[in-house]
């Protein structure tokens, strides 16, 4: 599943690839080293209990369980939500049927529909079009699950809206909404939403510490009381209870202070690539990047992306392939302006060329 | 998940509910009583040996192995094509995600993604762009599955062209193409297509005794030699490893000999009904019914379906009900013209109301 | 999975490998010819339904559910009582975790732990300090399996004490008590213990209608109407939800009827052949053949089991082998004592050559 | 899952509960503080990857893989031996089968059957009697897995010889040889044995950081360069793929490198806590402790293991009750002889009133 690492990754590399690969800064490293631990399996450490309860408390539930992945807290949450045999409804892109190694069938035997692929521009009525309710025979449905913002979507951002017109949808239905926030930050600063207008309408989450927010490890899901009691179990099932994690923890809580309001950086910078870029290559979905996701459809392109890749790996910018026309840029913590400029430079130079 | 039995079913119940319903004739009663049979787990059974050696032959296949259901054949199918953790393409209405009781997820650990219902009308186009190859991190596909005919596509059957276009994307991806045939008997009928020229473009397919054909019960799996004996282990798994079952088997073989040539009558009443209901309910999809089944989209009908089925089961018809405001009529083995008449009676006599 | 039909199958072959070879007499193949059927998956098939009625009252309970295979009737009874990740305690030589494909585990999640392979000579105190009750962090235990009677354990039965005693132990820890009953009838006939007994002591039960009662297909779950109510579901998950299945329903009644007291004639030839092959083997277990099964234990002859199959089979008589040096007789409708004395007369010329 | 925090738990607490339950010291915190770090997801994390090849390296295989808790190590060995539906044996008392809340069967459909728990005092005939080969119908066995040292054994060390004996079973067989090696270290201490020879004889081994090497979080798979990338895979199924965890392989790191030698003190203080409860509780097992686990039998003291544990802690000593009358105290890192004292006065006390 691995990339190798670049041959001769010098300091200077600008590393687009994705807001994973940040490495936590001095401060964070502190907040660390002096973190209060003790033993989680148990419910003792002290960190990790304050987490919890904080990040609970930014969406208005009641309750909240660190997990070492993104994945893991997504997939926690659809079996809390979603017996085996039952459905999941989501859109044909989203991270949960894409990226987590088919864990939801595999571990969850969760049965999952998709609407087609359309990003953060969900319609409603095609959702409700397809949820099954019990007693007609088929399959029911018990949860749908949205990606707020939206990773193959471009960083697209679903208006408050359309969430809300889901969540109606789901009442009707008896059905369950989750929201794989990985990026739920970065929606935040885009509209401005307060988190817990986000929290109101789900009836779990997960969020991440260690992509925009620049945390090394460390995702949450949150959720009423009574559903993080079940969750606790199936991260222990999932091989997920860690010991004295209020290490990773303190990084999550510092991050929450320090990273969260600077993501408009990361937003403004991959606008400027965005803007730089459209000459050359269509920035997917509908050309508008509002957040920190700088998606290229290169179909109309010379080149198509692994050798773009190449390329601009040969020049020290690393950027990532989603398929055979498709690549990715996303900005983050540990990109400044200067190293904006220099992959503007190099991509737009392979691009000319 | 069962529907209570009619209070006073009489012998004059026009059934219109599904081809399940039909019952065994006096002549395949006898071939039933007469059948020579032996243990299948041991594969002494010289009737069900006989059986999947014709049936395979019909498809051009190596081989064929008798379940007690289609969905079990079914779901043995998509089980040998797709490991746990990788991935099925279907229509969101296939019969695999729907009314299999979520088993491929369930048991078989089969994540699925699906393209937005359009029965029998598929763009090949867009089924190529869902396909995930080995090698971007995404979930791999493995099996692409269709439907024909397509069962809540009305009955609808998928053009040969479309097929091929299939089997060249499954090709070009190196996954494999599964037919869910349950009534491909009715496809072959309709479009004059032989039998083995379905069976060339497909991995495996299903096929089904007890449906149109009036067998009392049985499907089978058809594929190669190699797939076919991992199914028998998968086919015990499922708890499918039936002993003196040629009693069984004999009913199919009487089926495919006497039962086939005669879909032509069944598809005539069925066009009979749609016809005579058109003033009153949209037969869904193209509007235009092919084969036994009479898709009734009542979205603009002052009745919804649970209503028309109260009203009609009165009278002594039996419709079906797939949704709120959508029904579905079904001809078969055991409605001759004058029931027929007296459905068009009944149900015309409810709309008119 | 299966074996080669044997070259030549002569009428003459006496086929002593399993009792579940038997073919359907004439009776019965008359009463399957005549049955009544209906839609099962409708719940409307009349033969079916009378069926499941009368076994369901002769083990007192409430209702029963028709599966093609003893298999699947276990299977369900596993998934109903208990949960993904929860644990079920039974016999290392158990059918369940032997024979049924791993299902258990690979369908149903379900987590096993075993007692020391002792067939029907359960210590139920080594029972009791297995099970793990809620509470303590461990896997806990919801559900413990016998098999009445053992099949690798010899036929032997289990004692009504010993049951009494496991169903004392169940109620203390609140966990589900499974029998493995395809041959309980054995039992009943052996001990004179009424099937209400056995049944009284047992949240479920599986019980077959192939093996020694002679049908050619069919088992059946036992249970109250809620456990019942969720078995439907899983059979049709499964793959089990056939249709005019009263076909079969209708030999099982048959033999019901007709083949359940002539079970002590089995009875008596099985200890027939343990005694004649007494001098040349040692007949497994406590030595003592009190049902339908031989186990023959050749740890200290000369021939190995396979060995003795092949020189048996070349002389018509078929025998099972269990392991390298286990091999395994059982007697059935279909051997009169002709064919047992035929039995001896190879059996012992071979082990005195 | 979790046991509430203590009440009022002050720094004088001596916590017997687990070697868990260590705090990192100031010198793992400064290498975690400086560890160079990067993306894992990637394979570019050079602290993770040092880690992984010095931890292969000394058990003499070809690759690690680092994983957030043992159970997922452990869990990932599993699913790289066994297929879903085939078998693993393993002690009715192994850590995988009580401890890991049922995943090897509810994610990895692995049947299980166990041996009667006897701790690390196999008798490898057993063993050898239940390895089910290929070909005899019944589930084949795939894995076998042994605890070194084994937990609920109470610490007990395998002897070499055994795990020789046991290599040649699973050699025989074709099965694998799975380690659940948590402790091995103990194992090595105690015995004097290698840990390159213990490498060798196990297909796949998981060792932890966070038990008696004082690290905060962490364990890895260890294995055949094939076996672990299958394992990547899976991890990442699981959710356990994470990002710029090198801060925890630093931790880990530095256990290897400072924590080993001095578990002889831990194994000393367990030895004189042994000492000096064996008058009032009988020490399970054959009463010898040489590793750092105390167990504790309580079936003829007058004091149930709830009561004890209670009791203790209200005087400032924790115990981990294991069963109704089934006691552990741990010794571990951070408790020193005056901790042990502590805890002798109080447990002594109680035993005696």
């Amino acid at each position: 599943m691995a990339e190798p690492a670049p041959a001769g990754a010098a300091p200077r590399l600008v590393d687009l690839r994705s807001d994973t690969v940040t490495r936590p800064t001095a401060g964070m490293r502190v907040a660390m080293a002096e973190a209060e631990v003790g033993d989680d399996v148990y419910g003792e450490d002290p960190t990790v209990n304050a987490l919890e309860a904080e990040v609970a408390a930014m969406f208005g539930h009641e309750a909240a369980l660190f997990a070492p992945t993104g994945s893991m807290a997504n997939q926690i949450a659809l079996q809390v939500l979603v017996p085996p045999g039952y459905e999941l409804l989501c859109d044909a892109d989203a991270h949960v049927v894409t990226y987590e190694v088919g864990a939801a069938a595999a571990y969850g035997g969760v049965s999952s529909r998709t609407w087609s692929a359309v990003g953060a521009a969900i319609d409603p009525a095609v959702v409700a079009g397809m949820v099954r309710p019990d007693g007609y025979h088929a399959v029911p449905t018990r949860a749908i699950a949205v990606e707020q913002t939206h990773n193959r979507g471009g960083g697209g951002v679903i208006p408050l809206t359309t969430l809300r017109e889901l969540r109606r949808i789901a009442d009707d239905a008896g059905v369950g909404l989750h929201c794989d926030g990985a990026r739920i930050w970065h929606a935040h600063i885009a509209d401005g939403v307060p988190l817990a207008s986000y929290g109101e309408l789900f009836d779990s989450l997960s969020v991440c510490l260690s992509k925009g927010l620049g945390a090394p490890v460390g995702s949450l899901m949150v959720g009423s009381a009574e559903k993080i009691e079940r969750a606790r179990q199936i991260r222990k099932r999932l091989g997920g209870g860690m010991r004295q994690v209020g290490v990773l923890a303190a990084a999550g809580r510092y991050a929450l202070r320090h990273h969260l309001d600077r993501l408009v950086e990361d937003h403004a910078r991959a606008a400027r690539l965005a803007e730089a870029l459209a000459p050359f290559a269509v920035v997917a979905g509908d050309g508008t990047v509002r957040t920190n996701i700088v998606p290229l459809d290169l179909t109309k392109c010379a080149l198509d992306a692994p050798t773009l890749a190449a390329r601009a790996r040969a020049a020290g910018v690393l950027v990532s392939v989603l398929g055979p026309r498709t690549a990715r840029l996303v900005t983050h913590l540990d990109l400044d302006d200067a190293a904006i400029d220099r992959a503007v430079g190099v991509l737009t130079g392979i691009f000319r060329r």
